[in-house]
């Protein structure tokens, strides 16, 4: 097993973008069932690493067996779901509208449309999850459904997981027959790598999860490059909880139990970890705060992902707490070391929050800060300045949710998924999911980095005038030979 | 009549998007039915303006009537095509996914997504379609189809025009009783004025069609704000247009006729203007050049759209003509004014053209050089070369398109709009339009300018997670009340 990393050169990053074009211009055009084929053997391949592959990700992050194994399901069953997706074939929304030569005063032409795949994708794994995205995270997978080759660059702080399932997509690109150039991996510890693969001229976009400062740099050299090219980063969010009174009377054991089970979640390292807890003072407010308080101080600290996540858990949490106005309200009673983030839960008052844009930063760990509000009407004013989020949820009756109409309207401009009685934690992967929201949460709020749709960042559409039959691809053929859903003159159908 | 327009101050333009904004939270709530009676009434209303409005875009553009008449009808009629769009509703691309609340080892929660507005939108109208891609032009009304408020900058060159259409669309707000911040008209000389609307942090995505160099002026100021947001600039393109030599030698004579009339149509201050032409050397492109030459020595001068695009297209035209290697093939024999565009084409051979990127260069204006390649290698090495374009257009037999697949591969890298035998002027506006391409011809080659699609440029999507059936918008409602198409479990359909 490799045991050092050194950073990718100038020239073999160089040499990647090339073999990555040249791939490309292959790769793209092999069917939708080898894809899928490839996509499955991608999932063969890393479950073919068992455990080891378990054993290395547990090593490298701190996380515990069940959560990479499951991580790992998570993973696989991403490669199936695309596979799956790409092999139906459906998701390059054909559009078909045909001639009217006799149309006056000009003539239509037959026009059909449909998506194609972006180029070759420059893909940073993410420390927290060192499978489902990282080398073959989500922005992997669905970029090579889209039929774009991939370039990873491994995370620092799991280079061997990273390694190991390189590996294994390198075994699937063998089994399949594909290019080299569809995956490739490589090192670079520096900002150095990274910046260099962004502004390589054949690089046509970019994904990444990770922190606010390394995600907005990656945006601003791609858009300064001489051909400005998408990136897609999932970056910061503090996940606002808004506790409607009503309900929070009735259920504050209830919410303060499973919000305090999701603040501890895997060490707070979710990026859609409740962060801020907004609620309306008053008895109820006074009882779930006092219940979360404990809950919080069972909880164990547990090691962080690696040492640089702990130490900046420890930076922002006690600049948060520095904060004027800012009183602990719970936590881990147990000491931890250095490599450990510690369960704490704080609160402060709305008027305070509001002055003091502090507050709002993103404390990566298991924290959260309560911010209490005088009425519902300062809470509307609270949540009318948050910055966009991933998620925000709202636990309350359905009619006081029906009465705070003007809280909704605005919660919908602020957050890509609206959470009703739930927690933030626990991201589903199916087409409905949205994960991305408004800036800075994410840097394109207008796409998703979990689900189906994932595969669109990928993609762009591509219009055929006049073509002879024999010269279309085949989802766009006028016998629609792959059967697939097409909006054929205005109508969607299979036909 | 308005006969000066003075540019909007700070002030009104910080008025006018505080009015956007709080015309946005409800304006986005309204019926789709509501929607598609405004997006009617405003095509009523324009026809209501009649002969005053073509004799006035007449006076300020130098368009004959006939053009006028005929982009009149296309405005008019992309908003009734937006207006049954969105009464009908299934453009919001609903995905529903139900709870498996015995799902193992978690349940699943109900999840359903659709697309929302995205805030307030400033458009620049754009000088070469006063009416189609102006006040009430495609990035207009697609804005307010998707349910965000407008803020037009006029064009300074039809600032009577511009008025005009701006009054149209205030009579149809008030006819529908919509709040007046859905659409707003203002004037501005200078760059000051649309700097500012861009950088207000209410501004939420911004339209424009126009140069290279002040689409990318937005796209970098959009992307340099605190909250970057998404500018549509549709730009430069020169559209190139490969003659392959069977085709050629067969049909020089008509070739040569389509594209003459391409090259000079509207005076060649369209987009899509044919601005490159390639072709192996050979009798038949000696014939063809010959044929064209002659066909544009016939053309007249015409007076372009003001004096500004005038001197633009001499000082861009003569930068072409002193560029080594490349000759005069044919040109207007009419001498022309100062306020003219003379119609001419020229030649040069493909290795001076690749040496030399001032010849890739937009000349904005009735003019098209032909590149001569040694050979069809030389020809893919110069398709290879080119920047992103709107189109690609290649006339050949249908038997040697399909021996040149390695071209067809990359020209589709390389344009959002394809053309087998035919020219690349003439945007058919229907759901398979796609008018956008890789950069420099848009800033984001995801996205159309035309057609149904361009919808979508004004649009995120939000999840709603474990929502009650009463708090969810109508489009995800278990019923489908609208009878919308949904992906529904994966399944589309409209139940």
């Amino acid at each position: 097993m490799q045991t050092t990393y050194p950073d990718a050169t100038t020239e073999s990053i160089n040499a990647a973008l090339q073999e990555a074009h040249i791939a490309f211009l292959s790769y793209k055009n092999f069917s939708n069932k080898k894809k899928a084929e490839f996509l499955s053997a991608i999932a063969d391949e890393i479950e073919a690493l068992d455990q080891i592959l378990v054993s290395t990700a547990m090593r490298e992050t701190n996380l515990p067996e069940a959560r990479i194994v499951n991580e790992r399901g998570r993973t696989t069953g991403h490669c199936r779901m695309f596979a799956t997706l790409v092999e139906e074939g459906s998701w390059v929304e054909a559009r078909v509208d045909t001639a009217l030569p006799n149309r006056m005063p000009a003539p239509k032409p037959d026009i059909r449309k449909m998506l194609v795949p972006i180029g070759p994708v420059v893909v940073f794994g993410a420390a927290n999850f060192p499978l489902a995205y990282s080398t073959a995270g989500g922005d992997t997978i669905s970029a090579l459904a889209a039929g774009c080759p991939v370039i990873v660059k491994a995370h620092p702080a799991h280079p061997e997981t990273s390694g190991l399932v390189a590996v294994a997509i390198k075994k699937a690109i063998e089994k399949c027959g594909l290019p080299g150039g569809v995956f490739q991996h490589l090192y670079g510890v520096g900002f150095q790598v990274g910046q260099s693969l962004v502004k390589h001229p054949l690089t046509k976009a970019v994904g990444f999860t990770g922190s606010l400062a390394g995600g907005k740099a990656l945006f601003d050299l791609a858009n300064q490059r001489p051909e400005p090219i998408p990136v897609f980063a999932e970056m910061s969010s503090i996940n606002p909880v808004i506790l409607l009174p009503e309900s929070l009377s009735r259920n504050f054991e209830k919410t303060a139990a499973s919000l305090a089970a999701s603040i501890t979640l895997g060490v707070g390292q979710f990026c859609t970890n409740p962060g801020l807890i907004l609620a309306v003072e008053g008895t109820g407010l006074v009882k779930f705060m006092e219940f979360l308080g404990n809950e919080i101080q069972k909880a164990m600290p547990g090691t962080m992902l690696h040492q640089g996540i702990a130490d900046n858990y420890a930076k922002k949490l006690a600049q948060a707490l520095a904060q004027k106005g800012v009183t602990i309200e719970g936590q881990s009673s147990a000491t931890g070391t250095t490599a450990q983030g510690k369960p704490l839960v704080a609160s402060v008052l709305a008027e305070s929050f509001i002055k003091n844009p502090t507050l709002a930063e993103e404390v990566f760990g298991p924290f959260s800060l309560i911010v209490k509000c005088k009425s519902l009407d300062e809470l509307n004013t609270v949540a009318n300045r948050m910055q966009g989020q991933l998620t925000a949820s709202v636990f309350g009756e359905e009619g006081e949710i029906s009465n705070c109409s003007s809280l909704m309207n605005v919660l919908v401009e602020k957050a890509g998924r609206l959470i009703i009685n739930g927690v933030p934690t626990g991201v589903e992967v199916c087409p409905s999911m949205q994960h991305g929201g408004p800036f800075p949460a994410t840097t394109d709020s207008r796409f998703s980095a979990v689900g189906t749709d994932a595969i669109r960042r990928f993609s762009r559409p591509v219009a055929f005038q006049n073509f002879p039959d024999s010269l279309l691809p085949d989802e766009l053929k006028e016998s629609n030979p792959l059967a697939i859903w097409r909006l054929y003159n205005g109508v969607w159908n299979k036909k």
